[in-house]
C-alpha cells in the first residue's frame, strides 16, 4: 500500500503520480501555483469528486506527504519503468498513463487524450522544464556527452617534448637529472634561515656543475655559451623559485653586469671566483626613493683625484640600495650603481664593484646591511639593504666598458649623451628580462599541468546516478584552464624567438629586441600570475595545500611582475619605442604625414573591412591564421596611430609633455600589449607552418588557433567599437573558442606530459594518480 | 670654447645646436635618416660649404661628439633661456635663432625666413615631436596637471564612517577597542603550531568579552543579535584573518547548527560552553571525494535499534571528513553530516553531534585525525582530516529540528523530500554566505586604504627636472585601484542589503535570499582576490614584503573563492534560481509563453534600443543612474532568458538534461553575475538617493558612477555585439570612467579613511606618513 485506499480502487490516480513527486521532491510550490492547480484540477472532467479531493489534499502544502510516503510513490514508478519507452521516460505524463495502465486503468483512445490534455495542463502549471525532471525519477543516463569526455592523444608525447626542447636538450636532460637527485628534496621547514642556507648549498651544487659559469667565456672557465645559460633557469624554474633567483642574482645579474660592463681585467679577475660561487655578489641598482626610475638614484661615487680612486657614498636615507638579492647574508661584493661626480659635475650613471663583506662574511666598516625581512614569497632569497658611509674603491673598481677617467682625471666614454650612455648600459642587461620571463613560464607550465591532471581526474557531480564526472569535462572548467594551456605553448615559442633574436643581435637592432624583451617580460609574467591564480582556484581547496605547490608558484613569481623592471613601466617603454619606430617610418616624409598615413590606413582598412569580411563566420574562416595575424595586426596599427595622433594633439594644444604622456597611458599601456600580442602570434604560427610532424601540427594550430580567437573574444569590445567585425562574428568566434576548449581538453594531459616537467619537481599529490 | 674656432667665427651655425644637441641626446638617428639630413643641410643657400662640413662633421656616427662636448652645448643653450618667450622654449628652431643672434648673428627679415624654413625641415626629418624635447633643454616645469593633483577634500570624513558603520556604530567601536589592545598585536612568528596556540587565545579573549554567543539565545548566554555577529565577524577581518575564521568555525559553524539544526536540548546542553569556548567545536561536512557535491557525501549514520542510538562510519578512504577547521589541534566535537540509514534505507544528509577528544584534547577511541598540513594562508587554523571507525553516539545527539528517528525506530521529518529537507537544512546555514563577503571586503578595504595611502605618497618620476609625482597621479594607477575603491563602497551597502535581508526573512523569501547570498558570497570574494592582487601590484616591491601586509591579505582570503560553496558552483546555483523564478513569472501561462516573453521583450528594447539613446553620449546621460539601472537590468533579462531559451532548446533537441546544463554552463555563469551587478548597483543607487548630507551624496553619487560605468565599460563587447549602445557611445564611457577616477583620486585617501580601520590592524608601514 502506497497511499490511502482511494489510490488502490482507483488505478487512474497513479496518472498523477509522476507529477505530484515532482511536485513534492523538487518543485518549490508558491500559493497561487497551488491554487493554480487545484484550479485546473477542478476543472477536469475525468475525475469524480472525490478523486479531486484526493488530488487536492496531495497538494495542501499544511499536509504534505511523509518521506515515507514520498518513497513509496517512487517505487511504484520503478515498478513500471522497464516497460517505458526512452521518449517516455522524459515525459511526465505519458508516465503516469503507462503507470495507470500497468496498475489496472483502461480508457478508449478519447478518454486517453483527453486525460493527457488535463495531465499536460497541469504539468505546465507546475513548470516543469522539458525532460529535466528525469534526473529525479530515472536510474543512470550516464551515456552522456559529458560524461564520456577523456582523453584521447592523436601524438606522441615524447615527440612535443622533442620539439619544445630544440637544440638543448642534452643539457635541459642533464639539468632535469640534477634536479632529482635527493639533494634537491624540497626544503620543508618553516624557519627562512635554514631555507637560505639550503638554497645557498643547491647554488653551489649547480656551480660544482658548471651551470653558473656557462655563459661566460671560456677563458675564465665558462662554456660560452648563453643560450645554455637561458635553458637552465628555465629548466631550473621547474624546482624551488628561490635557488632560481638566487643563481640568477649570482651568476646573471652580478656576474653579467661584470661581464657586459666590465672589461677584460675584471673578466680575468673575478668571472672565475663568481662562476664557482667562491665570490658571492648582489647588484645594486635599485634604491628605496627609487625603485623603477633607475636614473634618477642618489648614490654618489665621487672621483678622488689624490688616491685616483671613487668614494661611494649614500647621501640620505631614501638612497640605499634596496631589495638587493643575496646582500642581507651572502655577498661578499657587488655591483653598485650610482652616479659618477668628477669635480663636482655628474656624470650620470656608471656602475662600481664595491667589496661588502670579508671571507668570513663579516661585513666591512663603513658598510650596514639590513635584512629586508619576511616577503610573500622567495624566502630563500636574502634580500637587504644596502648604506655606504664614503667606502673608498680603487680607480680599476670602476667597470668601464663604456666609460671611463683617464690618467688626468677627466671622464670619457665611446658615448656622449649620458641619457644615451645610461641606456645603453641597461641595453646590455636585457638577458634578465629573457630568463625571468623563461623562468615565469616554467612556473606556469607547472601549475597547468598540476591543474590540468587533477582536473581529470577529480570527480565532482553528474549525471543523476551515474559516476560522477572529471571536473576538466565542465565547460566552464575548461574555459578556465584550456586557453592558459594556449598561452603557456604561444609563450614558450615567442621567448625562444625572443632569446635567438638577443643572441644574433647587432647593435642597430638592439632598440627593437629591448622593446620586445620588455613587452615579454612583461606579457609573460602577468600571464603567469592569472594562470597560476586560476589553477589555485581551478584545484579549489587543494589547490590551497601547501603540498600542492600552488601557493608557492604563486607567492615566488608574485614578484615577477615588479623585477626586473615593473610591467606597467615595461609596457610604457615598449609604447615610447613603438611611438619612435613609427615616427621614423616618416622621416622621409613631412612628419605630418602622419595624418595622412592614418587616412590610407582607414583606406586599407575599408577594404578588409568589407561588410562580407566583418561578418563572415565560416569555420575555414574562423581558423585561418591570415585572418587572425591580420586582425591582431590592424589592432596594433590602430591602436598605434590613434596614441600618436593623442597625443601630438594634446602637445598641439600646449599641453606639458608630461601631462600629455600621462592623458594618453591607458592607450599607451595597450600599445604595448597589442604589439607584444601581435608577436607572440606570428611567431607561433610560424611555428605552426615549419612544424614537419603531421600529429604535431595539428595540434599546435589547434593551440594557435585557440591563443588567437580567444584574445580577439577577449577584445572584441574594441573590434566591434572600430567596426572590424559584427555581433554575429563576434558570437561565433565565442562558440569557436567553446569548441576548440572541448576538443583540446582531450589532449590537454598530454599536452601538459609534453613539458616533461620532472616528478620530483613537480611533486604536488593531486597531480598524480590516486 | 665650446667648439672648433669655426663656431666661434660664424655664429649662425649656433643656430643648428639645438637640433644638434636633441639628435645627440635623445633620438637614435639610423643611417639613412643620417644620411638625409645630410642632404638637406647640402641643399641649404645659407650655409658655406666649409659651414655645411662643420655640420656634417658633426652628424658623422663614426665620430660622434664626446661627454664633455655635449654637455658644453647645454650650457651655451642655458646662457640664452633667460631670453627665451614660453613658446620659444618648446620650439627648436626659434630657439637656435635666439641663440645664434645671441652669440652675434645677424640677418635680415627674408634671410632669417629661409633659415627657419631650412631649419624646419632638418627638425622633421629628425623627427622631433612637438615641444617634447624641451624635457632635455630646459629647467624645471613642474608646473604640470599631473604634478599639482592632490587631495581635496570634500565631506567629512567621520560622517561618512558614521553613515558605513550604521546603527551597529557603538559595537563596532567596541570590537576596535578589542582589537586595539596589545594582546592583539600580529603573530610574528614563523612557527605554525606557535601561531595556531595564539589564534586559539584570541578567540578566548573575544569570547570573554562575549562576542562568541553574540548570536545565540539570550537564554543560553547569548545577546540574541544576530545582526551583531556579522558585525563583529566583519570588523574582526580588519584584523589576523586566521583568528576570524576560527572564530567564525567555532561560534558560526559550530554554533550554529546546533542553533538551526539543532532543538531546544542541544541549545540548552551545548551553546553556553560553545559561546565561551569551553567547549571547542568542528563543522564537519566536507569530504575528501566531495568538495562541492555535498549531497553525495559517503559518511554514514546508521540507526542501531538496540542502543537506540547511531553508529557513525566512514566507509571508505575518501569519506573522510576533510579541511575541517579546528580539527586538527582544538575540537572536542563535531556536528558530522552523515546519511542516516535505517534498516538498509537511505534518509540522505543528516546533521549528528559527535564527540572528538576528550577534555585534556585526547583524540578519543575510534576517531583518527590527521593534520591538513601548511596552507597558502590561514595558517593560524587547524585544518584537519577525520576519520569514524564505528562511534557510537546515542540517539539525542542527531540534531532533530527537521527530521528525527521516532521512538519506534522510525524516520519522521516535517519535510517529505529527502531533497528539499536536504536544501532547507543547507539554507538555514546560509549565514556563513554572508559573513564571508563581508570579512573578504574589510580584507579588501585594508589593501585598498594601504595600496591608496601608499600611491599618494610614494613619488616616481615628473615632469623634467621637476620634483617627481605621487604615483596616484599617473592615470594608469587610477585606473588600477579607483574603480575597486568605487567597488569596496558598492558591495558595502549591498553586503548589508543582504543581511538585512537575511536577517528579517520569511520562509516563502528563503530560495531569493539563498540566490542572493550565494552570488554576493561570490562576487563580494572574487571581487577580493582582484583587488588584492592589484593593491600588491600597485605597490611594488613594497606590496612583497611581509611587513606591509597585502601577502598576508591576498593569502587568507586566497580560498575564501572556494570555501562555503566553490564559487563557480555557486554562480551556476544563482542562475539555477533565476531560471526557477523566471519560470514560475510564467506558470500562468502557456509555459512557451516564455517564447512570446522574449519577443515581447525585444520590442520593449526595440523601444529603448532608439537609435537616439544608443548613441547618446552627453554627460547629463552618461551619469544618470537610470541609464545605468536600464543597461544593468536589460543586460540581466537578456542574458536570462537566452539562457534559458538555449537551455530549452538543448533540451527540445533530445540532449540530456545534464549535457544541455553543461553546454550553457558558460552562460549561467553570466547569469548569475549580470544578476549580482544588478542588485549591487540597485542598492548603490538607492543608497546614493537615501543619504541625506549633501556633501557624502555627492561623492557616493560619483563613486556609484565610477562603478556603474566601469562594469558596462567591461561588457561593451556585451552591449555592441546586443546593438544597445554603439561604438561612440562605449568610446564616451571610457572617457567618463577617465574621468571620474581622475576626480575621486582627489578624495581616495578620505575615502579609504572613512573605513576608520585601526591603525594597529592596518600596521603596514607603507600606509602611513614616513
Amino acid at each position: 500500500m502506497i497511499d490511502s485506499e482511494i489510490i488502490n480502487s482507483n488505478p487512474k490516480l497513479y496518472a498523477l503520480l509522476p507529477l505530484l513527486h515532482v511536485a513534492w521532491s523538487d518543485a518549490v510550490l508558491t500559493p497561487s501555483e497551488i491554487s493554480y492547480v487545484n484550479d485546473l484540477v477542478s476543472e477536469t472532467q475525468w475525475l469524480t469528486d472525490e478523486e479531486k479531493k484526493w488530488v487536492k489534499d496531495r497538494l495542501d502544502p499544511k499536509n504534505p506527504p511523509s518521506a515515507r510516503q514520498l518513497k513509496g510513490w517512487l517505487a511504484k514508478l520503478k515498478e513500471v519503468e522497464p516497460q517505458l519507452s526512452d521518449d517516455d521516460k522524459h515525459d511526465l505524463v505519458a508516465m503516469g498513463i503507462q503507470l495507470a495502465e500497468f496498475n489496472g486503468y483502461s480508457a478508449n483512445t478519447e478518454t486517453r487524450l483527453k486525460v493527457k490534455e488535463s495531465l499536460r495542463k497541469i504539468e505546465q502549471a507546475l513548470g516543469v522544464i522539458g525532460n529535466e525532471v528525469n534526473r529525479f525519477l530515472l536510474d543512470n543516463d550516464d551515456n552522456t556527452l559529458t560524461r564520456n569526455l577523456g582523453t584521447h592523444t592523436t601524438f606522441d608525447r615524447q615527440e612535443m617534448t622533442d620539439l619544445l626542447d630544440g637544440e638543448h636538450k642534452a643539457l635541459i636532460q642533464r639539468v632535469k637529472t640534477i634536479l632529482t637527485d635527493p639533494e634537491f628534496k624540497y626544503f620543508e621547514g618553516e624557519d627562512h634561515s635554514k631555507y637560505r642556507e639550503q638554497v645557498l648549498l643547491w647554488c653551489k651544487l649547480l656551480a660544482e656543475q658548471g651551470f653558473g659559469a656557462q655563459a661566460y667565456p671560456k677563458e675564465v672557465g665558462g662554456s660560452d655559451d648563453m643560450a645554455g645559460y637561458f635553458m637552465i633557469m628555465e629548466t631550473l624554474s621547474y624546482h624551488d623559485l628561490s635557488m632560481v633567483i638566487k643563481y640568477g642574482v649570482q651568476f646573471g645579474l652580478f656576474g653579467m653586469s661584470i661581464m657586459f660592463l666590465g672589461t677584460d681585467k675584471h673578466h680575468k679577475k673575478y668571472l672565475p671566483k663568481i662562476g664557482t660561487l667562491e665570490l658571492p655578489g648582489s647588484f645594486a641598482m635599485t634604491e628605496s626613493g627609487h625603485g623603477s626610475n633607475v636614473r634618477d638614484i642618489e648614490t654618489t661615487a665621487t672621483y678622488d683625484k689624490v688616491e685616483d680612486g671613487f668614494i661611494i657614498h649614500t647621501p640620505n636615507h631614501l638612497a640605499r640600495k634596496d631589495y638587493i638579492g643575496n646582500a642581507a647574508c651572502h655577498a661578499q661584493m657587488a655591483t653598485v650603481f650610482a652616479k659618477l661626480i668628477i669635480d663636482g659635475t655628474d656624470f650620470g650613471v656608471n656602475a662600481f664593484l664595491v667589496p661588502l663583506r670579508d671571507k668570513e662574511g663579516n661585513t666591512l666598516p663603513g658598510i650596514k646591511i639590513e635584512d629586508c625581512g619576511l616577503k610573500m614569497g622567495l624566502n630563500g632569497v636574502d634580500n637587504g639593504r644596502i648604506w655606504f658611509d664614503r667606502i673608498k674603491i680603487p680607480k680599476e673598481n670602476m667597470l668601464d666598458r663604456f666609460a671611463w677617467v683617464n690618467d688626468s682625471g677627466e671622464f670619457e666614454s665611446s658615448i656622449a649623451s649620458d641619457s644615451r650612455r645610461f641606456f645603453t648600459m641597461l641595453g646590455t642587461l636585457v638577458g634578465g628580462r629573457i630568463g625571468i620571463p623563461r623562468s615565469a613560464l616554467s612556473a606556469a607550465k607547472s601549475g597547468l599541468a598540476i591543474a590540468i591532471k587533477y582536473g581529470d581526474q577529480r570527480r565532482q557531480f553528474g549525471p543523476k546516478n551515474g559516476p560522477e564526472v572529471p571536473i576538466l569535462n565542465y565547460r566552464s572548467h575548461q574555459r578556465r584552464l584550456i586557453p592558459l594551456l594556449a598561452n603557456a605553448y604561444a609563450l614558450h615559442f615567442a621567448l625562444g624567438y625572443l632569446t635567438n633574436r638577443f643572441l644574433h643581435r647587432k647593435e642597430e637592432e638592439m632598440q627593437e629586441i629591448e622593446a620586445l624583451a620588455a613587452g615579454l617580460k612583461a606579457y609573460s609574467t602577468w600571464n603567469t600570475t592569472a594562470t597560476l591564480q586560476t589553477c589555485r582556484e581551478a584545484c579549489g581547496g587543494n589547490g590551497f595545500l601547501t603540498e600542492n605547490r600552488i601557493g608557492a608558484l604563486k607567492n615566488d613569481t608574485e614578484v615577477y611582475t615588479t623585477f626586473e623592471g615593473d610591467n606597467t613601466v615595461l609596457m610604457q617603454l615598449v609604447a615610447k619605442s613603438r611611438l619612435t619606430e613609427f615616427k621614423q617610418e616618416f622621416h622621409e616624409a613631412d612628419f605630418f604625414g602622419i595624418l595622412n598615413y592614418i587616412t590610407n590606413q582607414a583606406k586599407t582598412v575599408i577594404v578588409e573591412m568589407n561588410p562580407i569580411t566583418v561578418r563572415r563566420t565560416d569555420e575555414e574562416h574562423l581558423l585561418d591564421p591570415e585572418f587572425h595575424l591580420s586582425a591582431f595586426t590592424y589592432r596594433e596599427r590602430s591602436i598605434l596611430t590613434s596614441a600618436a595622433k593623442r597625443f601630438k594633439h594634446k602637445l598641439d594644444s600646449g599641453m606639458d609633455s608630461f601631462d600629455a604622456f600621462n592623458e594618453c597611458q591607458y592607450h599607451m599601456l595597450n600599445v604595448g600589449t597589442a604589439y607584444t600580442e601581435r608577436i607572440v602570434l606570428e611567431q607561433f604560427i610560424q611555428q605552426v607552418g615549419r612544424t614537419e610532424h603531421q600529429e604535431l601540427k595539428t595540434v599546435l594550430k589547434r593551440l594557435c588557433d585557440l591563443f588567437a580567437l580567444h584574445l580577439i573574444e577577449k577584445n572584441k569590445g574594441w573590434y566591434l567599437e572600430q567596426g572590424y567585425m559584427d555581433g554575429s562574428k563576434t558570437k561565433a568566434i565565442r562558440r569557436m573558442v567553446n569548441t576548440l576548449c572541448w576538443e583540446i581538453r582531450q589532449e590537454a594531459v598530454p599536452l601538459v606530459d609534453a613539458f616533461d616537467i620532472p616528478a620530483s619537481c613537480l611533486a604536488a599529490p593531486i597531480a598524480f594518480e590516486s
